[in-house]
């Protein structure tokens, strides 16, 4: 017996499932979420047909999952990251670099196109609005935190959103456009705001 | 003979032609652009397939030229909405509230879906990245003008791009969700940092 080659069912499920739900991500960034079909991702993602409508029965139920699945990814990346991130001076700028990069990355772009269908299909809709608001709050944390910000301060969170829609309106700009060197000074000026605003201690 | 009655074809040809624009952004903004077919605006506008294929012979034709057509037409409303708006120490926040107001208006939702398909379509893409350029131009012009900028201070630029940007985060954040009341305090937040920031004389 070589028990060391046989891979448990349960690892073999979750690869797979994984599997399908990168093949899926990629299929939006390419061909966006019109051009995304259950047919292609499991032809891309090497996983029969059959196996994969019975994980994922539908292309809402895949889209849904696998934007779910990339932005935890993500998220856990992200705060790795963040705790490598220098202090002193340029904290500020950095976090601002970091939350920039995360949402001109191709999953924002994913994001971008399964919020778009969903304003449109309300089957879509119901299942992206609570995956939304949980991840619009678990970003929030995480930069009030990354900010060092005290949120009871007044206008402290408000910043703190700013700051948030602030890189997912750069996000949104640099879809159709590679706008890396204005997002820099943009972000240059924001970090001074965000420095003599904020009332901190760093 | 009645020439009063009679409307030159000129005249007729640009009513048909807005009528045209109107209905497609109308398709945008209700289903997507995956939903949007010359069929179906032809049939919404009341124009004849002929006459439409004649003036746009194709899909990426119509929403190009509806986006244009119509964010012309918002921006023309936006400048003499501009003249009326209060001076002194109210006048940043207004600014704000009419330049929120238009990235959540249904031409913001239609310029989206044009954005988002122009990602992986090239042909849309070489049609939307002009326009886009030309809106964006426009759009900052006229935002310094209306805070009073004096772009040859140092970060004075940078401000007004990342308060485009902020709104555009904003319109974004508010595709799927009402957004209005978060925006609201942002917005007071937003225009506190500009009258604190930008050095003017108002």
């Amino acid at each position: 017996m070589t028990t060391s080659t046989r891979v448990p069912q349960e690892e073999r499920t979750r690869v797979m499932r994984a599997r399908l739900l990168e093949a899926t991500v990629d299929c939006l960034v390419e061909r966006g979420f019109a051009g995304t079909s259950t047919t292609l991702v499991s032809e891309r993602a090497g996983v029969s047909r059959g196996a994969q409508l019975h994980h994922f029965p539908t292309k809402n139920d895949l889209v849904v999952a696998a934007v779910e699945h990339l932005t935890e990814k993500r998220g856990r990346e992200l705060a790795e990251a963040a705790a490598k991130l220098p202090r002193g001076e340029k904290h500020t700028r950095a976090v601002l670099q970091m939350l920039a990069d995360h949402f001109t990355e191709p999953v924002f772009s994913a994001a971008l196109e399964l919020w778009v269908a969903a304003r449109t299909d309300e089957t879509l809709l119901a299942a992206v609005s609570p995956l939304e608001l949980r991840v619009g709050r678990e970003t929030h944390r995480m930069t009030v935190e990354l900010l060092g910000v005290d949120e009871t301060k007044p206008g402290a969170r408000e910043l703190v959103q700013a700051t948030l829609d602030l890189v997912r309106g750069l996000g949104l700009a640099n879809t159709i456009t590679d706008d890396a060197k204005r997002r820099e000074r943009i972000l240059d000026r924001w970090a001074d705001v965000l420095d003599d605003m904020l009332d901190r201690e760093i």
